[in-house]
Order: C-alpha cells, then structure tokens, then sequence
C-alpha cells in the first residue's frame, strides 16, 4: 500500500542473514535520530505524578496526568482532548493527515496500581530513579512507559517527516479497576475511535532477547468475599467454643474452592473451556523456558498449580484462582484474644477463552454460601470483570508487527498469550469491531503491580523504535 | 477465727428467709457508708489514662497509671510502690496492722486491651461515659473497674473503722499480653507477696442476678503463623497459575487445623484432657442458660462447636482452636490483582485441665509444616501461654466468698468454671503456693476485649460491698 518516508523495502531480509537492522541499515534506522535523553526526562515527569486510579484521594493527579499527555499530543501536531467519563477522565488525539491510508488506534493507560506496600520500596515509588539501567517507578512499565513509547514512537517519526498513516491515541486513566467508564465511553465515540487496527503495548514479552507477539489474554472475574459472625468483637476466652468465627469461616470458604489437584471446586467452572491445540502446546513447550530459574526469580522451591499442565500451559492457557487480598480481627502488635465480627477477602479469577467472567462471577456467588460453615453470614460482591480473548495469528497486522520487530531485535517474533487480563480488549473487538494487536515491551522481572516496579531503559527506547517502524509497515 | 469491726453472726442466714442483707441488716450494712459519687469520680481518671498494654507508644500512660494507683493506696495508709519490670510496671502495696489475723493478697491488671477497632465506638474509648446505667471505656470491667472495686471497698471498710485482717495489693500493668515480667517479678518478690488467699477479679459472673465463684478458667496457647510465598508480591495475571499463594496457603492451613466435627487435629492436641464430671455436666445444665438466647444477645443464628457437648460444656472445659487475626496481601479500597509475597495469622487455643500450653504450642508449630502446601514457607510464632487451672471448692476461704456474695445479692453463690484465660493463677499457684479465689464482678454483656466494652455501674458498686464483706468474712 501506498508509498512510505522513508522508503523501506518491501519485505524484510531474513534474520539469518543480517544482525539487527538498527545496526546495518542506516537507510532505515531510526535510532540515530532517537533523543534519548530528552524521551527520558519526559517520561519521568509523567511519573512523578501519582495516578493511582484506586485511591479516590488521587483525583487532582489523574486530570493533571490526563492534560499532560494532552498537552503533548497537541504539541505534535495532534487535535488532543480530556474527556470527562463517568470516572476518571480519558485522552483522545488523532492525527489524520493520510488520506487514503490506514489508520491505527494506539491504546494506552496512564493510571496506576496503588504504590502498597510503601515500606517495600528501595526509592519512592512516586520519584522515578535509574539503577542498573532500570526505570524505577509505579507504572514505569504499566502501563505509562508503554504507552509513552508510543507517544514518542510518533513523535521520533514526525521528526523525519510526516506519519504514513493515520494515527490516534485513546489513553484511559480506569485500566487498574477495571475500566468501569469505558463501555459508555467506547459507545459514545464509537465512529470517532473507529480504526483497521488497534495497538496495545501493555505486557510482557517473553524474555529480554526474545520479541514478543502476544494472541492471547485471560480474562477475569474479581469478588470480594464479607463473612460476618457475631454483631460485635467478641472475647476468645468467654465466647471460644461457641461463637461462630468469621476468620476461620473465611479459611474454610477459600481452602474449599480448590482441590488437592489444584483444580477450581465451583461448580462449572470449567464448562466451555476451548482445549489448548497440540500446535500451542508444541509450540510453549518449545520456547526457552526453564522453570527452574523461573522459580528461582521469584524464590520459590515450587511452582504449584492445576495437575496435568505445565507452567507456561497454566500460566497462559488454563484459569486460576487466587486470593488477592484479605483481612480480620486483630492485625496490630503483640496478641489480642478476639473473635472477630467480620472479615473479608478480594479474590480474582483468572479466564481463559470458553469462560465468560459474568456467569463465572455468578457461580461463586452461587456456591460460597453453599460451603459457609454454619453461624456466619457471607456476601460476594462483584468488583469486575473482563473477557478472554485469542486472536488469528496470520493476519496482515500481525506480519507487519512481526517485521517492525525484526527491524528492531534483528529476529522474528515468538507467539506467545499472556496470563493478564485486559478487560477493554473484548470491548474493543465488541463496540469498535477493529482488531487488536499486542506489541508488548515490558518483561516481567519489570516486576508491574509490586513494590519496585521498573522497566529497563533499553526497552523503553526499542519500544519507541517498535512503534515508529510499525507505523511504517503498517503502512505498507 | 479472732473478732472483727463491725460483729457478725457466725453463720449467714438462709437466702430463703431474708432479702438482700443490704436492706434488711443496717448493723452490717455497709451500702450505706458508701460514696457512690466519689467512687465514680475516681474510676473515671483511671479510665481515662490509655494503659494499652501491646502497645509501645503508650509507655508513658503504664507508668501514669501505676503512679495513679500508689498514691490513692498510699492515701488509704498502705505502704505502696511502683517497681520497674523487665516491662511494665507493677504496682505493690501492703497494709498490715492485724497480727495475727489472715492475709489476703488481692490482684489485679490496670493494662487494657488496644481500643481498635476505633470506629466501632460510639463514645471515645478513654472517655468514660455512662449509658443506661452503663460506663462504657476500654478497660471499665477488664480490668480496672473490678480491679478498683478492691480498692474502694478497703477504702470503705477503713471509713468504719481499722482493717480485720492483713491485706495486700499486686497490680500488675502485662496481663493482656500474657505477663511476660511476672514470673521473675513473683520469684523476686516471693516472701513479701506471701499470703493466706489470693483475691482475682477479672472476669464475669454468669448473670446479671447471679452471684457466682469461679472454680477453673482455661489456659491458653498463642500463637502467630507466617507463610512466606515468593521474594516480592506477584501480579496475578502474570505469575497466577505457577507462584504460590501464601494467603490461600495460610487459609488451607488454618481449615485443616480443624475437622467438620469442630474438633482441632493437631495429633495429640487432646491427650490427657481432664473428662468433665457427671456432677459438673449436673451442675452447669441446671443453671439458667438459654443458647437461644445467648446466640441472640450476639447476634448469630447458631452456636457451632465441638459435636456432643453443651454450650457451657464447650465454653468452660473443652479447649477451643480461634484466629483472631489475619492479614495479607491488597486490604486497600477496590481492587488490586496482586500475589502477596506473605500472609500470617494469630491463632489462640483455649486449653483445659491436663493440657500443658508449652506442649500444646510445640505441637502446633510441629504441625503446621506438615500441612502447609508445596511452595510456600511457613512460621509458627509462639506469642505467650497460661496454664488450664481449677480449684477445690469446698475451702474456707471459697465459703467465705459464699457468705460475701450473699451479703450482697442476697442468695447463695453458683459454681462455674470460665472459658477466659488468666495466666498468671498457675504462676501463683507454683510460686507464690496460695490457693486463689475467683469474685467476678463483671458479665459478659460488658464485652471486654471489643469495642464499647462496659461495667454497669451497679455492679461497680456491688464489687465495692462484695470486697468489703469479704475482707471481713475471711476474717473470721
């Protein structure tokens, strides 16, 4: 399709004969004209600013970091805007100056998981520090140091001319809860957000060395569990014995809902699942992967999990539940001889593609009450959900995802799914009906969602090559 | 045994042909010399000082506290002092102008329990109030109030004239975290703390028109149990499926330390349990108990607990297995889709005659690892321990109890035993070699250890007149 600036060949050389393009192709690379330095200072800026979607006590810093990623996009010549949601708000720009060409929609998010636990952090979550050529920061991979690359993906572009394609930005500030305003917001500028493709750089690749094209999320089903006992604290020694315990209750609740194979006891649970294909269990079995060291990075002597699976399969094609959070009674120092009113827990579902977290979520509302212990009270209450999805890996999109890494690591794509959920994707391929491309440029040792969170210097800069050459072959 | 101020007869009349010898008695009447108004006043002050014992940052208020207490039992004549623990301090006082005559020691603990939950009430903690003839404060009836009583009714016997017998005070400010001090502080102190009969009262009577001795309380084991999953917190969409959960490990953990019977599995848990007597099983069915009702003044819709005994049964001689706490991982507002790195939980066991805590904690932290799933590390964390006791109930000094409380209320006393804990009974007993003597003054419905804990104020009074007539009864 139509012509390019610069002009590139139009099929990539093969990795077997060349190292990566950044080194041999001065014609095509666009490293040399990369500002490092200056792509640094503005990423840190944005993530000085506490954007924790969260914490309602953050509102002020998701419209300040909503106008700034405004007021950059205006200054690259976008028409740029902050959109009042429902929640937090939302960025959209466009940038259409390709008549006739193709246009791509880069989604990104510029909210944040809260910074807890605080005391675990070697520097301040808030103040992005380097070590060891690492980007320490809340959001410095998710989702801020993805979606900037983008941003200055474009703007490195624009610096050698004018953008091959038609381009738009959608950055929400609701990833990290769930992205409650979005489908209103989705429906609201259905035409307006209408593309052939939408890119997401969200999550991990595979490994350092390894480009990644990811086809797969799972989805999720998030609950809080309430078990209420007695109207009041109670004292351990005059009631012990005969007061119903709401913490023990709480325990016999969660041990219940798996088995001694791992496997998830709700029943239904597994119904629809769509089996795994021996071409995806060959091709998992054959990536780099050594558990050994996987445990080890996270200094664990096991990797637990569903019977008959291995780790990639369970991580990547099998559901899970885990419990995120939970509390009760008496958390201070020293001992306090009580039996607990109430207490609760935050568990999260993990889907994959068969599995709809609506009637997933149903169904644990359905069976905790069946397996509370008599005495006690219990609530399940849905906090959200999101859609697995796969998508078809020899789509057009996807080649030209794979060529524009070639031309970034010199070698071709592995496939790959991920554990994590993206809620907007379902909605994406639902209310704007575009397909979606993962090019994902963080790793997982980046640590998203801990204490330390980081992302390797190196990476941000190749994602910012990836996303200028993929607007390239996008548009060819 | 030799004369006492005011006389008395040798035998109490019968309930059956008298009121409250209150009413009907003026010669012996004490109620009347009573300053109710003064007696409030000064239980308020106490009240007020924060003698939260497992908390450090109320070092300050301990010390207040014990120096509050030396100078009101100085201005009563007594010789008193507060001394330097290895912890908090303990007040001492001693009055001994009747050679001769018996000795008795009273105890107390001006420590409380932390105040948290602090939103659950509906006046300050540390603000005395008084509701429907109710003072509602942490520490009003554990154990301050009835602590306090002992003081006033010295005080009120000493406005009559001199003291029957000998008396001495040993308050200490560690009870609600187990004593830590008290052993080496009762060995150093042995002789001096030397007496005829030990006076507790720190728990509650059985109801509210039901004067009651207490013959037996349970001992307890505390423990803390740790699991530790991988190095940092995990994102669960990434790791979900391969990490281990420690939150979902400590609640199988905690779900096996118990069976669907109610009855606790740690191996040997229930070796050399005393059997109940069919002369207590009688004894305790024939008091006025309602579980219905019981289960309605807390609020539940049934009482489980261990299968084939009575609720009285399983709160006052079988041991009983209770998280009082629990945490881990997102306890934050909404929702965060984390692996935490760790999770623990306070678990306390109520023990009865012929279980020893020492042996009991050994057994749980044995236990614990070898139910504790693949993955995970765990820790069982032994907090502290008081032995199961129970008394003779045919002694002098427990008639003498009898012919106190019916002094007050006017009927016969009913022998219980309770299912709260108090340590440092067995170290009196071992140490100090004085048989002990139970005088609740409090109930239930106080709700020590929660939050609006309370003391109804004519029970404070009543525990004023029940110490004096004792004090005079054990001089007979």
């Amino acid at each position: 399709m139509g012509g390019v600036h610069p002009p590139l060949p139009g099929n990539p050389p093969s990795p077997s004969i060349i190292g990566p393009m950044t080194q041999s192709d001065p014609q095509t690379d666009l490293s040399s004209a990369l500002n490092r330095d200056d792509a640094n200072a503005e990423l840190f800026e944005l993530l000085r600013i506490p954007s924790v979607s969260a914490d309602p006590s953050h509102k002020a810093d998701m419209t300040k970091t909503a106008e700034f990623l405004r007021t950059k996009l205006e200054s690259l010549g976008f028409t740029a805007r902050v959109d009042e949601t429902g929640g937090h708000p939302a960025v959209y720009a466009e940038h259409l100056k390709a008549p006739g060409e193709p246009t791509v929609l880069l989604y990104g998010h510029y909210d944040v998981q809260p910074e807890a636990p605080l005391e675990e952090w070697v520097t301040p979550p808030f103040e992005p520090t380097v070590r060891n050529g690492r980007i320490y920061a809340r959001g410095s991979t998710d989702d801020k140091g993805q979606m900037y690359a983008h941003i200055r993906g474009v703007e490195l572009l624009l610096s050698q001319g004018e953008l091959p394609i038609n381009v738009k930005f959608f950055i929400e500030g609701e990833e990290e809860i769930g992205s409650p305003s979005i489908v209103p917001y989705l429906k609201a500028h259905a035409d307006e957000l209408k593309s052939d493709v939408i890119v997401i750089s969200d999550g991990s690749r595979f490994a350092a060395d390894v480009p990644t094209i990811t086809y797969g999320v799972r989805g999720l089903s998030y609950v809080e569990i309430h078990v209420q006992g007695a109207n009041r604290d109670l004292h351990s020694g005059s009631y012990g014995g005969a007061a119903p315990n709401p913490i023990n209750a709480l325990c016999e609740i969660i041990a219940k809902l798996k088995d001694d194979k791992g496997r998830v006891t709700i029943p239904g649970f597994y119904d629809n699942i769509e089996p795994l294909t021996d071409e995806e269990r060959g091709m998992w079995a054959s990536l780099p992967q050594n558990d050994g060291e996987f445990a080890n990075s996270i200094g664990v002597s096991a990797l637990p999990g569903e019977e008959g699976y291995s780790v990639l399969e369970r991580l990547w094609g099998r559901p899970t539940l885990d419990v995120n959070g939970i509390w009760g009674g008496y958390q201070g120092e020293g001992s306090k001889t009580v039996i607990a009113a109430k207490a609760g827990a935050k568990v999260s579902m993990r889907l994959v593609p068969g599995q709809d977290p609506v009637r997933i979520t149903k169904l644990i509302q359905d069976y905790v009450p069946t397996i509370a212990p008599e005495g006690v009270t219990v609530k399940v209450i849905d906090h959200h959900g999101g859609q697995p999805i796969k998508f078809d890996t020899s789509s057009d999109y996807v080649k030209a995802a794979d060529r524009a890494l070639q031309r970034v690591y010199g070698k071709p794509a592995v496939f790959a799914r991920t554990g994590g959920s993206i809620p907007i994707v379902a909605y994406f391929a639902e209310i704007l009906k575009s397909p979606v491309l993962f090019v994902d440029m963080g790793l997982n040792e980046d640590a998203p969602h801990s204490p330390n969170e980081s992302f390797a210097v190196q990476d941000y800069h190749n994602g910012i090559l990836t996303s200028a050459y993929l607007i390239q072959e996008l548009g060819k």
